[in-house]
């Protein structure tokens, strides 16, 4: 083999992004179908890819077709793992759009369909290729911060005004969307403050509010707090209320804080680790030496939703490791879905998440449903530098 | 009157400090008496203050003497209401170092004396005369913010080696001190944080850990959530495990956001409020025109302690207002003592607080102590620079 042939499922706003990508930018790919149930956007797909993609109305008639090596979902949350599933079945490899789908339970059978198949499983985890995040896990899983003791994510700068969330009457609901921002906005960052540490937490006790700032069903502010297994604690502040909001991740360790922030990475180092210095000192008021380093890291934002492509086309031609394995999506989707359940239990949640009792409340969030928007007309949004 | 004759009770750390400030510093203010239990501290102060200053080795002697107008009272934290309570029932000014004391019950009480007395009441908030906070609450509470929707202070900078804890047996012992961080480094900040803002908590979630970082009885790691009437949310985070630390206050309301650090004041202000953004934009993405403001603060960190005695004094000489009523102390212990009693009984704490319970968990804590430390010789630390 020495292209892959793409399809798309779902050229909404990421997928038709997707498409031009494959056709103009990822070297050895090809795109040779997409697939979208919504006319309007069937006709988009004449109108602007190449005439040897195919374009098919509905998925069964698509995953027939045998026209692609490898599919990328990119429709609605709630179709991944059920679409993911059935593309293993049909023995594609798949690469998902984040987040790897709503509730883990079913996060959990696309993970196992992958496994079964033997095929190729990604995720678009594209901030993984951002320089930033990328040396920040570098330096933690080197040991460079010691010991985590503490993680505080402030991620606060999604702004989105009741306008957005009437573009499309399926926009936060339980029923279109399953969440707010933590499923829209916020994967990438339940996928990097765990990435980046290589740590899980052991409990979650979260405080979401529900359409607090927008006429909206589901969340758009979160306080989640978290405790890991060594004794470290954590914070993760969203929401899509405020202007204009902050991006700040601090994490601190034995051997110093890390911030990132403004694009910067600033390493606050001690020279001998917390630990040795208090067991030594013998001064009373004093603390260990420390050295503000600044942290060489790459210009710009990395390789992002091209450089996944790439590296997803590069392991099916060239066995080139993933650098977002599909079934890493359902940590992210794990911490999502207990900070629902926390609030809505008013209680702890302890990980492993009961996955059965997931999604039992959001079924019930569901039929319980009784939100009706002033629908706007199911426009594609210009998402350009919103990823 | 022409000058006010100060008597300071506890000639310890801080004691000591505020005697060379009124003797030195403070114009209208004269030292006339001190009075201390520790022979040590008695024998510095017939070494180190003038020969009029009386000594006294018993608060009683020292009460009966009508040697001041009034008392200032920097004994450990546990005898501030109580001497407070005495100092006003024989007729004096009083001006209590901080915390106001342990447990809001017997502050409630020493309001209470205060207001019958009909006499001046201060405490030392000096961080009150601090330009930035300063320039914080005028900000606030002209309205330049807006309606107040998040509070975040991380103040992590207050790292306490394990030798600090042994200089001093009673040092973080709930008999001694009846708390760790909160009561001890951060009276400072747990009064700012409501001072600026003008807004107490309706109710707290927090997550005290007792001697994790150091073998003490008392917290030394704290994460609070809070909730406010106006359905703005809060973090208060603190630690003295950690080097270097954080102390970052951050601040969003209707109209933008502050961010107290390093010394600097910036304030990323809307150009119109978010809520008429809101009503009137329709483009789907988009946010509010944002202008980052570097608001002037003056240099340095203000009069601090000698601010606020200056400021007692002329209160009593000219009748000038106080910065720091010491009526306003409740608020700030109120908040820590919420902060232990919800994390003792794992739920939420509602304010108004339940004193008696709290003055109640507090004893059983105090009896159920096993706790010995290697103590220390009882030195006087210097505390330069780290009030």
């Amino acid at each position: 083999m020495d292209k892959v042939r793409f399809g798309i499922i779902g050229i909404g706003n990421m997928g038709s992004s997707h498409a031009l990508s494959l056709i103009h930018d990822i070297q050895g790919a090809e795109l040779t179908a997409v697939c979208d149930t919504n006319p309007k956007r069937l006709q988009w797909a004449k109108e602007h890819l190449p005439s040897p993609v195919l374009a098919f109305g509905n998925p069964d008639d698509f995953l027939a077709s045998r026209a692609m090596d490898a599919v990328l979902i990119a429709t609605p949350h709630y179709n991944h793992p059920t679409l993911a599933v059935q593309a293993f079945e049909n023995g594609y490899h798949v690469l998902i759009e984040k987040p790897a789908g709503v509730y883990t339970k079913a996060v959990r059978e696309m993970n196992r369909a992958a496994e079964t198949s033997g095929k190729l499983f990604g995720i678009m985890y594209n901030q993984r290729t951002n320089p930033l995040y990328a040396k920040l896990r570098e330096l933690v899983l080197s040991g460079e911060l010691g010991e985590i003791r503490r993680t505080n994510w402030i991620i606060t700068n999604w702004y989105r005004s009741q306008s957005y969330y009437d573009s499309g009457g399926w926009r936060a609901t339980w029923a279109g969307e399953g969440g707010g921002v933590l499923l829209n906005q916020d994967p990438h960052q339940l996928d990097l403050w765990q990435w980046t540490t290589g740590m899980m937490p052991a409990r979650i006790r979260a405080f979401c509010r529900f359409g607090k700032y927008r006429n909206i069903e589901v969340e758009d502010d979160v306080t989640a707090y978290v405790e890991y297994d060594n004794g470290a604690t954590g914070l993760f502040v969203t929401t899509t209320g405020e202007a204009p909001g902050t991006n700040r991740f601090e994490l601190t360790g034995d051997r110093g804080k890390i911030v990132v922030e403004d694009g910067k990475l600033t390493f606050w180092r001690l020279r001998v680790p917390e630990p040795q210095f208090n067991a030594e000192f013998t001064g009373g008021f004093g603390q260990p030496e420390c050295w503000k380093c600044e942290i060489p890291v790459s210009e710009g934002e990395g390789s992002q939703h091209k450089g996944i492509l790439r590296n997803f086309t590069n392991a099916i031609l060239h066995g080139e490791p993933l650098l977002a394995p599909g079934e890493e999506g359902i940590h992210g989707l794990t911490l999502s879905n207990a900070m629902h359940l926390s609030s809505w239990t008013e209680d702890w949640v302890e990980l492993p998440l009961d996955e059965d009792l997931y999604h039992a409340k959001l079924q019930e969030k569901i039929e319980a449903s009784t939100f009706r928007k002033n629908s706007g007309d199911g426009k594609t949004l210009d998402v350009s530098g919103t990823h």
